[in-house]
Order: C-alpha cells, then structure tokens, then sequence
C-alpha cells in the first residue's frame, strides 16, 4: 500500500459524493487524516459526528495544508475561485483532482491556474445516488462502479498513475480519455439523455401524463433530477452537449421525413433502427 | 354480475395479455367459457394445459360462435382479416373489442366491417411486461393499470358501458376519449419515449457505450423491445407519432439555438426547462 497510499486527504465539500470518497479512504487505510473544507460549519460538523472527516476547515489555503491529495467535490462552477484559494498553499508532491462530470473546461481552468504538468488531473466517478448530502455517504457508494480519469495533453504519466490508482482502490473501474473525449462520451450518454428526458416530461398535455405506464415512467426518471446541478453541468459542458444534440436532431429529422413519406420502404427502415437499438441494448446487457 | 357479466367468450391470440385476461375473467366469474383461438395448435394446446382456456380453435368464423364477447389480442396488423372472417359468424348482441395499442385505424377498419353502430369498440389496456407467451399470463396483470376505451361518433352509449364495465370488472381504472385523441395520447407518452429510446441507444459510439450509468439504462431500457411488434405499432399510429416527432423536433431545436446562441439568459432558460419537467414529474409523482 505505501506509494499508492494518501496520509492526509482534504475533501472540499462533504457531500454524497465527497463523504462517500472519504469513507472509502478510510476502509481502506485506516489511517488516513481526511480534511472536510466547506463553507457551513453545521455541515462539516455533521460529517465530523458521522466519522467521515477527522478535522474540518472553512479556508481552503488552511486546510489543505499538509495533504498529500485534494479532491474538489463541489459543483464545476465553483472549481476555478478554488483552485485559485489553494494555488499558493499546495504541498510539493500533492495531488489535486475532483469529482466533477463535465472536464474539458474543469482540466483547462486547472491547467492554467496550476499548470499543465500538474498537479491537476481530472477525475470523473461515476457514481451517485437520487440521494444528498453526507448523512447518506457510504463507503461502498463507488465499488464497481466506473471512474474516467482524464489527463491532460503535458500530465506526467506519473501523476495520471496516481491518479487511477486512487480510484482503482475505491474498487472503482478506471477508463482513461481525453477531457474532450470524455465530455463527448457523457454528453451522450448522459447529458442529452438527461435533457431528453426533461422535454419528454413536458410534452404531453396534462390530462394525458396519467396515462404513462412504466416505459413513460422510465423515460422521464431523470427530469426529477435537481435543476440547479443540472443547468451546471449543461453550462459546464455546452459544446459536447450541442454536438450531442445535432447528432440527435439528424436522427430525428430522418425518422420524422420516413414517416411523412410513407414510401413503401417504410416498415424497412423502421425495423432497421428497432433491430439495431435492441442488439446494442442486449449486447450490453449480457 | 348479472348484466354485465360474459358467458362464453373468445379470445383471438392467446398470449400474455389475451391470456391475462381470460385468467382476469375466470377469476371474476368461475363458470364463464374461454374459447381460445389461434394459428397454432401447440400453443393453444399449452394455454389449454395452464387451465387459460377451457376450448380451442384454428378458425375465427367456427370459434365465436355462441360467444357474447369477442377480443382481438392479436397484432393489430392481422385485425382486418380476423374481423372480416368473424363479420358473418357473430351472435346477435355480441361485443367485439381489442387490446391493440393504436385506435383510429382500428376502430376505422372495424367500423367499416362490422358497422358503425357496433358491435365493436376500441380498448387499449396499458399494461404489460416484457415477458410473453401464455405461460407468463396471470391474472393480476391488469390489476390497478388503466385501460383507454374509445368509441367512434356512433357507437350506442350502452355498448361503450359494456365495454368499460368488461374493463373494470378487471380491476382497471378506465379513462374514454376518442380515437383520435388516444392516438395522440399513446403517441406523446408512448411512442415517442420508444422511439427516443431506441436513437439514443444507436447514437453513442461503441466504446462509450459502457459508460452509461443507470439513467442510461433507464432511458435505453424500452430499445430492448420486440421490433416486429413495435414496428406494426409504429405504422399503425405514424400519423399521431409523425405529430409527437414534429413537436420534440421544434422543442429540440429551441435547445440548440439556445446552446449555439450561448446569450446571458441560457442559464435562465435552461433552469425554465429543468424546473418545470422536474415540477412535472414530481407532481405525478404524488
């Protein structure tokens, strides 16, 4: 374990996510210090009772002092003021990722305020829970769970290193991309379906939306999800997601001119797309 | 349950849902008759084994005869031809319905074969599962799901009770509208979400496709359907659907004007879409 092992960890922000990384952490050395920085002090009492932090400081520059890792865990907006509080008061040797879901403007902010060499690499877990706050952290929370860790074009291979090691031993699978890659992939994957599923909610007219069985049910799971975090994350990751979007609208336009045409290739074209989305989801699935 | 309850009734597919539904009436009424009928022999044989059907037969016409209630639970795509071999063979006060998931062209091409005043009126129940066959029926599967029942402009008053009492009678919440209206209905609350479901299980490329996390899951879980049936379903409603593609299409767009525009105000409309789906969606919730 020594070498891949953190001593002292400052969380900034002890949400779910952050808690639950702290708790991890902890199972699995013991002895880590693991330093809660936040801006309330009634919440980092909380993960103070709870066993999730061993200390908790309001100051950023204060308490990151002596860490040998700083995980940012707070929302992507508030990354760059952050990371410009703890520029000078860094150990030699730290290293500093986060927990954020979009990277490209995450890894350039920390790039230019602490440079491209490091000690900034970004991380992605992949983990989470329709749940807040660090009363339900679990240290179980990311096991098996996938983590996109994304250096940047000058990240020594060293520091990238480090860096997946931290989340392969939170039992986290660890994928290694680009940050442009990886907001492409999530804008897909998540961010448009998100967004989908929000336009899906306010379609129908109200009389109607009783009508929904359990596939409408599906469908629109995600537009309960909190809209400030998600108006971040589509901010944050603008670009990746209009591409996932034009991508999207070809479909769809496609689909919309097949149906208007009525050609007698129509039951062709249909099953095509039907037989392709399920082999892909059952290909997944096995 | 004088009145309203049936004596002898044929069920044309016996599946999971024609299945289910016999199951749902033997239990409301132990001494009524099912007649099964269906192209194959073997699986009239093994809903006849599972006690679903009390007697069996290859030809619509020689089936119904003496039924007082007749249901197409076939594809919709085979109902023309069900419904012009039963138009000579029907009892005198008989109800015909079906438990197809698109109504204008249905209740169209019924009206025109049996007559406008009857003796056939539109259901759709909205309940399901992702199993099949007569072995997975049971008789609880309507149970508390509601079921859309649609008259045409003529049909009797007492036909349309008749129907929505066969319907509660099986313990399902019964909602009437027209055709038309059912068709844009199902479109926006089913179609569509199946539709989308599918493009965005085909949209990602193969490598980021593990890294959907349970949202994509959600979103994906309806392109697991059985395309042949979803396809029929497609053609049968492609005017109501080319309608709810048309409306997502315009709202869609909005979003990618927004994001491409990238004004002051995105954030602002961003948190206008995500508010009101959100507000939506845990309304229904309640």
């Amino acid at each position: 374990m020594v070498g891949s092992t953190f001593q002292r960890v400052a969380i900034v922000g002890v949400g779910l996510l952050g808690g639950s990384v702290a708790l991890g952490l902890r199972r699995r050395n013991p002895d880590v210090h693991v330093v809660g920085i936040g801006r309330r002090e009634s919440s980092l009492d909380t993960a103070m009772e709870l066993g999730i932090i061993d200390s908790s400081s309001l100051h950023v520059s204060e308490g990151i002092r002596g860490c040998d890792l700083v995980i940012l865990a707070t929302p992507v907006g508030t990354f760059e003021m952050l990371l410009e509080q703890m520029a000078g008061s860094l150990e030699k040797g730290a290293l500093v990722t986060d927990v954020g879901s979009t990277k490209r403007e995450v890894v350039e902010t920390a790039e230019r305020i602490l440079g491209a060499r490091g000690p900034f690499v970004g991380s992605h877990p992949m983990a989470g829970s329709e749940k807040t706050g660090p009363e339900n952290a679990r240290e179980d929370l990311l096991d098996g769970a996938t983590c996109i860790v994304t250096p940047g074009k000058k990240t020594p291979a060293k520091l990238t290193l480090r860096t997946q090691n931290l989340w392969t031993g939170l039992g986290m699978k660890v994928v290694t991309m680009s940050p442009a890659e990886h907001d492409q992939a999530v804008g897909d994957v998540s961010h448009l379906p998100h967004l989908l599923s929000c336009l899906l909610m306010v379609l129908p007219d109200d009389e109607h939306l009783s009508l929904g069985a359990t596939g409408f049910a599906d469908m629109t799971r995600l537009a309960a999800g909190e809209e400030t975090m998600w108006r971040d994350i589509f901010l944050s990751n603008r670009l990746a997601l209009l591409d996932s979007v034009e991508q999207m609208l070809t479909r769809l336009n496609a689909v919309r001119s097949d149906l208007e045409a009525n050609e007698p290739d129509l039951p062709e074209k249909l099953m095509e797309l039907l037989t392709e989305a399920r082999r892909r989801k059952l290909d997944q699935s096995e």
